[in-house]
């Protein structure tokens, strides 16, 4: 598939490719089931099916551009409130024939209503919702990763997610890494509702973990939002209707019939498979690479999604 | 200007944005001259002509793609044999009629030479250059962050780069953030000469720090590489000749005459306006932000560059 999994690739590399950055693409090398995996292609080839979960469809989102399938799985462990207000808002319909209004390099893309003289009605969606910027982290799993991070005192990973949580505070909270969806919101923080949302597509922008609500993470089809045309208004908005990107619909998974929905499964965050891709990234040491970083940070550990076989 | 420059913005806000999420481009609200500034914008407005550095035009580099003008700084500094050669290539019109035949989501766009068969003479370049990964620390300037990293013991910036160092080891080096341009090589270390160069375009991989010579960065027209369609083969090559954008020319600004340069500035990682901006990402509260992160790490903070006013 080709999808948010930058490593995922299947295929041998051309001749070509050889004297090229042979860098993050771990590549297949052949299946040597049984052996120790020597890239992550392998890695997951030999991986139990117990250790891949399939998403679901209540809280995956599908949203229709020009361009492609955009998928999103949303993250109600985090933030239930805004999770189900999206869910209103993509069963009525909200999102069909809105556009992405906002492209900032190195930063987001946003998409929402871009009328503001006559905007879309909520309908029976919630106009505020309490922030959901942390949470307890009472009662949520928590893969801890072993190095240190900077921003907080852990990072890890929570049912599927980059996740962050501070013991002495009590709180956890999703990270910002590429790829992540959060809420927009005015300076109120209770002014984000789900109506418009923000995809990263630059540096995980860190300073905004625990100042917005993160809802979910784009598991496929990042790289159809990724290259949009920079807007050349502030904070990257279009300054011309004609440069948005039309959405055509945005639905969940699970009002579509069974075989309308795709069938994909993440790598279970808290697998053995996902433990060794942790170590095999913290000692990254092969024909390319040279110095092993001897760590890794959360935002640079990829969360494998793919097709399931049927 | 539009550059690579994402908080540089001058223009007032429009109404519309006031819904949206206005996080990471901090926004001139009139130039408060002399009071503490608000926002980048007001900082960069009231510091000095003399926090400022006029680009060395024997370092800059003009790519020129159908989309327009990306502005490359070279770091010879920390890779001078690697910027002498490309500094040879570009004046001997190596790059033009080259081609950016890769983008790789997340990760990297790069260029060179696609033609295998009949490769383009390298002229009196060198075909390898000893790894230029790390230098001595002696005899450079660094600014130190006051935070610690994660992935080197100690980050900060020296000559408008960022960089990081290692007391115990006594080297430094540079840092993959994103907009950093590195020379690719082979699985030798010494496999790369400069005719085949990346940007980082997306979150900052900073397992290839020490792995592979970083020879610059883009300042300005990132957002013309960035959202370039992303290659469907392996490692983001482009399947197809004609997916892959031409490079018109490359040329050293030195070599232009002196009214056809661009009289670009870049703050000086030095300066006491620089020592603010540190601090003002650090601690970063305003009426949107509520938790500031107390904490930058090296890659969230922005290197200033602008048009010399003349």
């Amino acid at each position: 598939m080709q999808g948010g999994l930058a490593d995922g690739r299947r295929k041998a590399l051309p001749r070509m490719v050889k004297r090229f950055l042979a860098a993050v693409a771990i590549l297949a090398t052949g299946a040597a089931m049984g052996a120790a995996p020597k890239s992550l292609s392998e890695l997951l080839a030999q991986s139990p099916a117990s250790d891949w979960r399939a998403l679901d469809p209540a809280d995956t989102l599908y949203m229709e551009i020009p361009q492609g399938r955009v998928v999103i799985e949303l993250a109600p462990h985090f933030a239930p409130a805004s999770a189900a207000n999206i869910r209103v808002l993509a069963r009525a319909g909200y999102f069909d024939g809105l556009a992405i209004m906002r492209a900032q390099d190195n930063y987001v893309v946003q998409w929402g209503d871009p009328d503001e003289k006559n905007p879309k009605s909520l309908g029976e969606a919630k106009k505020t919702i309490a922030p959901e910027f942390t949470r307890s982290l009472k009662g949520i799993d928590f893969v801890k990763l072993p190095d240190r991070d900077t921003y907080a005192p852990e990072t890890g990973f929570s049912a599927g997610f980059a996740a962050a949580r501070d013991p002495k505070a009590g709180r956890a909270w999703l990270v910002h890494c590429y790829g992540v969806v959060g809420v927009g919101r005015d300076n109120a923080e209770d002014s984000g509702n789900g109506a418009e949302l923000y995809a990263i597509i630059g540096n995980a922008p860190r300073l905004l973990d625990r100042n917005i609500t993160v809802v979910g993470r784009v598991v496929q089809g990042i790289e159809l939002l990724s290259p949009l045309k920079r807007g050349t208004g502030p904070l990257g908005f279009y300054e011309k209707a004609e440069e948005r990107t039309a959405i055509r619909e945005v639905k969940l998974a699970s009002e579509l019939p069974r075989d309308l929905r795709m069938p994909l499964e993440a790598l279970r965050t808290d697998s053995k498979t996902f433990a060794t891709l942790i170590e095999m990234r913290r000692f990254r040491k092969d024909d390319w690479y040279k110095v092993p970083a001897e760590h890794v940070d959360v935002c640079n550990v990829p969360l494998p999604v793919r097709l399931r076989k049927e």
